[in-house]
């Protein structure tokens, strides 16, 4: 197997049959040996992290399987720590989608005049962001991505809707555990022109409260499995 | 006539017909006897300057008029600067409509990754910003601004469509004149649930260049205006 990019917290190895194969590593994103998934530089290495991430994305890519929408999950070796996706190319240098179902974080400290934190925000609100830390990774609209050829409205459109009904579905599941999700944070590529939902679903990608108080990342991975 | 807003460039009255007067001044926004039209407060005074915004203003609403294009002008008083208008309301606390026809300025410091500075966007690209001093007059998506309530969908279609219409027409015009539109800042209301051009079309509103340089807002009305 051919390692064709090492990440941060995952490498990808081009597979034979042309799928690519994902290894979750146990490095994490924070700063100071602290775990935060919003940094952008790996901070720390915590044991069975990349295994439980795994687990946790096979989790949600089943029900979405099973709810009739294609991401690019194949399969998994829980075992090895790997998933066998399909091929996809990102859009642009990469995007972060992001649904909110409830106002807080970032949109309160921009619209902060137009809304209380805590509000919830019905039908869900998707938004795009560029993935470039030098500038912040900045807001950008269905107009912007057009204007620079990284996506077309169509396109945009096909993920809006698809990232409207994964939300439902993981927020759906969460609440079955009696969790509320209030964002999450998705990347989507394009395989065959068609854009499909890529990379993991993990507790690092949302931000999920349980009884009015913030659930840590790792706390909400053993929720999620029931361990 | 009772006075019913008194704001930084521009007063504003109610009239009997139901319509609505501005009342052009002096004042400038700017920053230590700097004119500077992207500033926020009331720098200086430059007399004269209320009655050249205005006849730039009423240039270019004539046009957009023998366009066809519906707008809050109705007509003009050059000598008392005063401009009589259909009354509109604001979305939210006012949005400002931006038109881009060449990528610089803020577009840059956004999206600088994948487009260089002076690079045409054919065909036009359109960005909403909420006016709010205090959080940098934030970017927003339509999507944003149908969840915060502040317009829908189909409001935002129509103030996109009207902007990329009435940038064509100013930059035509302005062509004629050898003079080359970047971009442009525009204001929108509502006037019986129609979507309408308000407040003004002057100098500085707008970014323009001739023979690749920028052109100062004073140059800028004098050579609209032909004086």
């Amino acid at each position: 197997m051919k390692k064709i990019y090492e990440g941060k917290t995952k490498d990808v190895y081009a597979l034979d049959n042309g799928n690519v194969m994902l290894k979750f590593k146990d490095d994490c994103t924070g700063k100071d040996g602290v775990f935060d998934p919003g940094e952008n530089s790996v901070g720390l290495t915590i044991e069975g992290i990349g295994k439980a991430n795994l687990e946790t994305s096979i989790h949600f890519f089943e029900i979405l399987k099973d709810a009739g929408i294609k991401t690019h999950y194949v399969s998994a070796d829980i075992e090895n720590a790997t998933m066998e996706v399909l091929p996809a190319k990102v859009f642009g240098k990469g995007l972060e989608v992001i649904c909110r179902l409830v106002a807080t974080g970032s949109f309160i400290r921009r619209y902060g005049d137009y809304i209380e934190d805590g509000t919830p925000l019905v039908g869900g609100y998707v938004e795009t962001t560029l993935k470039d830390d030098a500038k912040g990774d900045p807001l950008i609209t269905s107009e912007g991505l057009a204007a620079l050829g990284i996506m077309s409205e169509e396109q945009f459109a096909s993920m809006k809707e698809q990232t409207l009904k994964i939300t439902q579905i993981v927020a759906d599941d969460l609440k079955k555990k009696g969790l509320d999700l209030y964002d999450i944070k998705f990347e989507f590529g394009y395989n065959n022109d068609e854009v499909i939902l890529i990379d993991e679903i993990a507790s690092g990608n949302m931000r999920v409260y349980k009884d009015g108080a913030i659930v840590d990342p790792v706390d909400l991975t053993n929720m999620i499995l029931g361990k």
